[in-house]
């Protein structure tokens, strides 16, 4: 029997019942390193969320078995893929947060076209009257007529156009797919980035943060955008090249940018920005909620145990990252 | 020829040409008190915003040839109906204002439910990190596969059900029409209320404030509902009984209500209540925007002037209003 190293503590028992009929479960997440050791030499596969401290390069290269990895998250930046020998395949778990975090990216958009934040702030602080107010209406931003752009059609980008299409807005995407989806314009490569920025007065970032995603959107893209377009990001901080988008930011008061998503330091995600964006009154920032949100019910672990057991019993696996959109010299 | 008397200044001056080739125009917001005087007893119909300050009872009865007022708000309770006499017909401007408010009510029922604006602040306060947050993460609520409930089915809560229906949501609306609507469970009266309000998970309150619906929900109704259900609120504040509320929302943490409408003190709606909502983190509000910001789009002044165009032709003018639901004893 196969053996299936489990790293996250998030997978509810009745997957991990599924899962015990097509393998044998070993919960690292329950194990300290030394007692997971014994067991590195007979994994076939593993589910992770983040990427395990245990997963150092001495103890992968002990992994001599492992050929499958399935993460809990949508996105796979966490993979240390040069760690990795090519025998491994990677699958991400896309489609599976389309629900929760295309709500969440609709809540941003919302929230920040209709600056229900600022206003909510404004009327806490105290002073403020309905009045007051009245001249800031002709800056909500009234969906119905407009144009949303979806930097990148996956999952989540196809769940959002379907809330724009009903919210009356026209829909462009960026897509490689070839074809079509109902009401959906598309568009491909560097050129159909800039005619999709151009077009659009709402703009959502879905696109995976791969080396050629990093930094996609600078001071040239933004520049393309509308002056008061509301940009959206639920994928990776790191799309965003975060000095050009506070200098944009700073420059134009009626554009917004709202995310769930911040940038990498040392590795890790941080509220800690190196500009001050606290400080912009159109910048909406939420603590990367979506997806823990979605994981809270459940359904991505289910989807990364039900591509899990496709590999175990020799179907193929949904997902397959392409590792070298993510190899780093670095 | 007849006369309009125009006492709003937002109405577009096309919309005032197409006005004009049926009547002739009183631009009543240009001229002071005794310049207006002359004109009351020609006036067969008035265009109104807000009450006009003119329209005092002596006015009102110098006016002898008034027939019909059109509002361009939708709703109507500034009317002073106790003042007008039986001959005069009201019009609101019903539907006029779907797609503004409508995409208003579904924003703040995706800031409640995502947290986003007590994220923002708490993001801003400074010192949060994402981690910290993670524990809030299984309270932020995914509304696929939940309960929308309407009060109730007018244009409004009609762009609301489309909205829920995308988002995966069951919807079930009180209404006084007979039929259906495709994926919307009707109820009916004070029974069909409490239905509503015990099936769903969040609430969107669209009924016209009148003597009937003043305090329609109160502790009884909060009683019913969900203990993590969202109450939103696009009609007029006085539809929820204050402090009925405010011990409610004191008492269950995961229960929001979100608002752009406020209570009325002293017949003007303002952002002074009398409990402290703005110490409650399950509060969310702005400042009465959804209303004006749609105005800014000219759309609601051509419903109106389309409406008394009606009137002056001679067809039936729309949404006539029913003044014993509003005419009160004070």
């Amino acid at each position: 029997m196969r053996s299936v190293l489990v790293a996250t503590d998030r997978i509810a028992a009745e997957d991990l019942t599924r899962l015990s009929k097509f393998a044998e479960v070993v919960e690292a997440w329950r194990m300290n390193d030394a007692e997971i050791l014994p067991s590195l030499p007979v994994v076939d596969a593993a589910i992770i969320l983040g990427w395990p401290s245990f997963f150092t390069r001495e103890n992968l290269s002990r992994m001599k078995k492992l050929r499958f990895i399935q993460t809990v998250s949508v996105g796979v930046n966490q993979v240390h893929f040069q760690d990795l020998p090519v025998r491994v395949t990677v699958c991400s778990n896309a489609g599976a947060y389309s629900t929760g975090v295309g709500e969440h990216a609709w809540g941003l958009l919302l929230a920040a076209a209709k600056r229900i934040p600022q206003a909510d702030a404004a009327i806490r602080a105290g002073g403020a009257t309905i009045e007051g107010f009245r001249a800031e209406a002709k800056d909500v931003m009234i969906l119905r007529g407009k144009t949303m752009g979806i930097v990148a059609y996956g999952g989540i980008g196809r769940a959002v156009a379907r809330f724009a299409r009903v919210f009356g807005m026209d829909v462009v995407a960026l897509t490689r797919r070839r074809g079509g989806d109902k009401g959906v314009r598309f568009y491909r490569g560097a050129k159909g980035l800039k005619t999709v920025l151009r077009l659009s007065d709402a703009v959502l970032i879905s696109i995976p943060l791969t080396r050629l995603t990093e930094g996609l959107i600078g001071a040239r893209e933004l520049g393309l955008m509308k002056k008061d377009a509301v940009l959206v990001n639920v994928s990776r901080g790191d799309v965003v090249n975060q000095r050009a988008l506070y200098e944009h930011l700073a420059a134009n008061a009626s554009f917004s940018y709202a995310t769930d998503v911040w940038w990498y330091r040392e590795g890790k995600e941080t509220l800690e920005t190196e500009f001050p964006f606290s400080k912009l009154s159109n910048f909406v920032g939420t603590p990367h909620i979506s997806g823990p949100s979605t994981v809270a019910s459940g359904e991505p672990q289910g989807a990364a145990v039900t591509n899990t057991v496709r590999y175990l019993r020799g179907l193929r696996p949904r997902n397959v990252v392409d590792a070298s959109e993510y190899q780093r010299s670095g």
